[in-house]
Formats: C-alpha cells, structure tokens, sequence
C-alpha cells in the first residue's frame, strides 16, 4: 500500500489552526474570554505536592498520565516534584511530551501500526521510551520496527486483571510473551502493566480494595512465572487516582500512574474513600470559566460552555458558589442552569464556574489552560497534545 | 478592566498546533492512519442534494447549521446546492466561515460580551452578520457595539417556544424587544428565531409534531404583536433535522437551520418518523476509521478511538458491517467490541467502522474530515472552526 511517510505528512500542512489564548498573563479573571478552561494554582500545586509526597513517604515511583492533561507545562512540574516521567496513551501525546522536555516516557497502550511505531523508534533517539504489548504480533511489530531504526524500544507485558480490555492472561500466558519480548532483537524486556481502569471509579471502597487485591495475586502469579523463565519485571505500573494507595500498600507495584489527581472531577468526587469522599484531600483544580448569556425566566439561566468545552458522558457539570442552583441540561455551546429556591441572583454577563464531569476529554477539547491565582491569571499553558490520538 | 484588545491576543500567540492530517488525498482508504474522521461522500452528496430538492420543492430557503461541522469546505458546498448562507452558534465559528468564503452568516446565540461583539461588528465590514437577543441587555450591547464600528448588525428577537433555555416570551414581550432593536442605533430588525433543540429528539413523531404545532402558535401571536408595533419578521428561523417538514409545512418559517443531515449520527438515527426512522433518506455519512489493536479473548476485542475522537453524552458508538458485535464500553482511547454469537472473526491491525451517537460534538474534536469515495481518499478537508467556541 502507497502509505505516505511521516515527513511527507507534515511540512505544507502544518498551519496555524489553534484558537488564540483567552487571556494574558496578569490579566485579572474577569478579564478572561469566556468559555475558557481554567486551573485554580493552588489547588493544583497542593495536589502535585500531595501525590509527591506520599510517593516518597510509600517509597514507590510515580509516573503520572499524561493523558490528563495532555500538557509539558504540567507534566514538567510533576516531574519537578520527583516523578520518574510520564505515561502516554497515543504516540502524539508522547511526541507532545518530549518536545516538551519530559525524558522518560511509557506509552500505556497497543501500538500496532507499523507508521505510529516509526514515529515511536524516532522518539527513542531522543528520550527513554517503552510501550506494552499483550500480543507476539505487537512484539514482531515494535521490534522490527526499533531493529530497523536501530534503536532498543522498552517493553512491558500488559495483563488482564479486571478491567476486560486490553492485556494478556496473567500467569504463564504473559511470562511467555515476556520471554517472547526478552528474545526479540531491540526490544528490552521491562516488566509489567497492571492496571484497571473499571476499578478507579468503584463508588464503593470495599469494591476497589478487592478489586486490586484479585489484581494483586494476578501479579504474583506472573512475577513467579516470569521467574521460571529467568525474567525479572524492574517496572510493574497501573493503579489511578482511585485505588493508588491500595497498589502502593500492596508491595508488588514500582510505579503509580495517576492523572486525575492534579485537576480532580465531578465524577471521583462521587466516590467513597476512607469516612467520606475518596481523596478529600485532593481539590477540584479545574474549572470551566463560563458566562451568563440568558436570564429570560426568574428560575433559569443559560452559561456560553457546553458540549464543546465538556465532556458530558458522565454527567452534567457542576456549579461553585451557587447553592441551589444546577445545571440541567447541556448542549453544543450552552448550559442551562436551574434556579431553585434560595439561589442567587444572576444577572447577565456574569461569570460561573463550573466543574467538569470527567477532567481528561474536557481537557482535551481546549488549546489553552488559563493557570489563576487568586484572581489574577499567572500562566498561560498550551495543550499541546491537544487533539493527539494518532 | 485591563482586557487585551483582539490584535493582541493573535500575533505572536498563533502557533501551529493542529495535528497532521491522517491521510493524503489519492491514498487507498486502508492507509488512512486512525484514528480518523472519514466522511462517505456518496451519502454526504446525496445528503445535501436532498434537503436543497426539499427547500425548493416546498419554497422555503435553507441556512444550514455549521455547528455541526465547523468546516467551511461542508459550508460551502451547502451554498453552491442553493443555501443562503450559514447559521453559526459562536463567533470563532462565524469568523472561520467569513475567512472560508460563505457571505452570510447568522449567529444564532446571545453575544453579551463586549469583546466578542467587536469581533462580529468587525466581521460585518466584510459579510452580512446577524444575531438574536432575548434581552433589553442584549440590545443596548450589540447597538453600541455596531454603532462604535460603524456598521449595520442584523437582529433577531428570539422566542421561548418549549426548550426552556434562551429566548424571551413569544408574544408582546417579544415584539416589544423587536420595537427596541428596531428603534436602536446601528441595528435592523430582521425578523425572530423560533428554534426547540429539545424537540429534534423526541422519539416520536407526534410529539415533534404537537411541539411544532405549540411553536406555530407563539410564531403566530408574535407575528401579530409585530404588527401592532408597526414591525414584519422577514426572516423566521428555526427547525433541525427531526423536525424541518414540519416548520416547512406550518408555512411560517422562512428558513430551515438543520444541521445534522449531513452527517447523521446514531441518536437521530434512533427517532421514530413516518413508518420507520427519522430521515431514511438522509444516510449515515459519519464514520470514526478506527484500528483493531488488542484481540487477547475470543469474545472481545478492542479499536484504537475513545472519547478524544468521539463524543459519548449520547451513548456509545455503533458499528457497520460487524453483525452479532458490540461496542459496550469506552474510555479515552478506546472503544470494547463485545464479540457475540455469529460475529465476524476479527485481527489486530483490521481497520473497523464507528457511528458516533452525536455528530457535532465527535467533529469538533477533529482537525481534518477525511473525505472518501468508494475506497479512495478524494478530499482532505480542515475543520478550521475546531475548538472555537469564543
């Protein structure tokens, strides 16, 4: 097949295409266009603060998902504060990455197309790079493809523990590949992922606790197998915001890969950790800045941010600072707000706050991050990786 | 407020940042790289031939929705079968159309920025522009705003008729607001938007029909208070793709705005209409080309697009020709094929067809619609309003 190459792809096509920046820097907020995403600094310095600290107090690494934030800006200041570098879902995202000065990155993902991993073997003559595979046509793949660049890829092992996705039979079925990876020229075999995304948003702790111990014992049961083959796993990854502490506790996991926790949502705020919300002390960070543009009844009003500024598949979002009122229905460029009882007065040209359901597709749809202090913009971060799912 | 004027948010801020297109125009559709959004242009065509024979057949004019596609090479094609110009939902979008060479643009939302009103008076030295109010507010904005600029803005009063989101009481309280447009420096009183988003998607016909019915009603006292204001609508706008014969039919209307029968998507698909669905003859010209990367159990199966690449607030996306199989779960890049009784087999590395449940969110998270006929790659087209919801 006549597939173009990656230089032919670029070049003549690359034009300016990304929205202008809703804000300059010392702006105050309310000077910011609206809908704009916005991250509140202190929230998010305490919560990379957080995750760090306890990563150094558990004695394990963290690798935080970059998939989040598809951000450098963000990723640079979670490695500042001790992490290893940085999980990927897309070759994009990795790319994003190390254009953006992050060294180390694990692209948590099959990667099966012989023109992605072409541009993933480039990027290892640039930076430390690693990527799973649950298949031996992944493994023939990525290591033609590293044998051809001259270059050692990192490998890992995906197995299934209960999220039914992505990821081979633990036990012997994944030493094998793992043997398979080990023979493979330029491939190095690093070890495992183990990692549940279903797991994350049990509502329930006792469900996530169980959860990670069945994937704990599916750990076990590879790491001695990978033993009968003469393979030791240096990284074994997974856990996320929802069950990392379960993982660290569990003495099997070397690194943790949260992403939610520097922005939180709507929809982790929903689940029950230890007497009360499951990590209380982590805070919303993210927030889309809106307007109000409609006030024609007394018990609605109508903000500029809808379907294309947030990812609705989980729900609504949330409103701060405006107790009794909620937003009831979302479209392309609109949330509509209900006004109950005791809710404040809105007036038009208001700005609102609201709180995205799920941080990761919400980030995704904005090409800046208007970083506040208070009430004066300090940042202003580009999503590079905007739009990166190639 | 120190706000930043509109020169100074461009200029040293506009960075390349779109993605690489996903293909070349001649490339057979199997090296289109995935995930990617692919238009079918024999159904797109025959798509836009039929509501052009619909609008001439029954005598009223078509100002198609670009917030469906955000795409002026869609719009443009639009206009060429016979439409007056566009309706658009946000500035960046009406600015993306008047630099992509559609001449009339209606933005059918309430702008009360200062900011974006001088966006859109600037727009009108170049194209016509029009956009509604729904408030006093909103009036008195956009007349300073024209009025500064020196140009003539094109008004609409919009009307309430049963979405209970934007729009002021149909009736005297609407033609008092048109009486104060008319009476306002700098703006023409052209007319009302009648528009009921929610009534598109009522499953069953007769309650679109009972929905169109109730609006004809408000569309016909306020025409009447117009009257009495010494005022005539020359523009009604309103209708979408679950409802359009019916506007069309009360014989009020003098625009159709339907959007989504260009692409279609799975929730339209899902309505009820005479004797079947919807729209049978406005065909499913929307795909996401996604790749089969994981297959590691018999019943399962996984492809390479998740919710960067489509929306789900609508439900998950279907697929085409893979009977007995089913998408039943999805997460950021990902889509989980159930593969049931009498699927087909599948491999990794096979290319696999998505319909997006809701076809105006899925393509803004694009950059580039991959135009194909029949297996052939015939026209790559940039969504250049992508992300511009300010």
């Amino acid at each position: 097949m006549p597939s173009s190459t990656v230089a032919e792809r670029r070049g003549p096509w690359q034009k300016a295409r990304m929205q202008t920046p809703p804000a300059r820097i010392g702006d105050p907020i309310d000077a910011v266009d609206t809908p704009a995403l916005i991250v509140d600094l202190d929230a998010f310095d305490a919560n990379i603060a957080r995750m760090a600290a306890f990563g150094r107090e558990a004695g394990i690494e963290l690798r935080p998902h970059a998939k989040t934030h598809r951000c450098p800006a963000v990723a640079l200041r979670q490695v500042a504060a001790g992490a290893v570098g940085q999980c990927v879902q897309t070759i994009g995202e990795a790319e994003a990455m190390v254009a953006g000065g992050i060294a180390d990155v694990m692209v948590t993902n099959q990667i099966v197309s012989p023109l992605k991993l072409a541009r993933l073997t480039a990027l290892a003559e640039r930076a430390r790079v690693s990527l799973l595979v649950d298949s031996p046509e992944g493994v023939a793949l990525a290591s033609q493809a590293a044998a051809e660049r001259g270059v050692e890829l990192g490998c890992l092992v995906e197995i299934e523990i209960g999220m039914g996705r992505c990821g081979i039979a633990p036990g012997a079925p994944a030493a094998e590949l793992g043997r398979r990876i080990a023979d493979a020229p330029s491939l190095k075999f690093l070890g495992l992922q183990a990692y549940n995304g279903r797991s994350q948003h049990f509502v329930k702790l006792a469900d996530r606790r169980a959860a990670v111990e069945r994937a704990a014992d599916a750990v076990r049961e590879t790491v001695q197998a990978l033993t009968a083959h003469g393979l030791t796993a240096e990284i074994i990854g997974g856990a996320g915001t929802g069950t990392f502490r379960l993982e660290a506790a569990a003495g099997l996991w070397t690194e943790l890969q949260v992403g939610s926790y520097v922005f939180m949502d709507r929809e982790y705020a929903s689940l029950e950790g230890e007497g009360g919300r499951v990590e209380p002390e982590f805070r919303q960070s993210l927030f889309v800045l809106a307007t109000i543009v409609s006030h024609s009844a007394p018990d609605r009003a109508v903000a500029n941010g809808g379907l294309k500024v947030m990812s609705a598949e989980q729900g609504k979002p949330g409103l701060t600072d405006m107790p009794g009122a909620e937003v009831v229905g979302i479209s392309d460029e609109h949330s509509l707000i209900r006004l109950g009882q005791g809710a404040p007065a809105v007036a038009i040209g208001q700005p609102v706050r609201l709180v995205p359901s799920h941080c990761d597709p919400t980030v995704n749809l904005h090409d800046w991050i208007v970083a506040v202090r208070g009430d004066r913009v300090e940042e202003i971060w580009p999503v590079t990786a905007r739009g990166a799912s190639r």
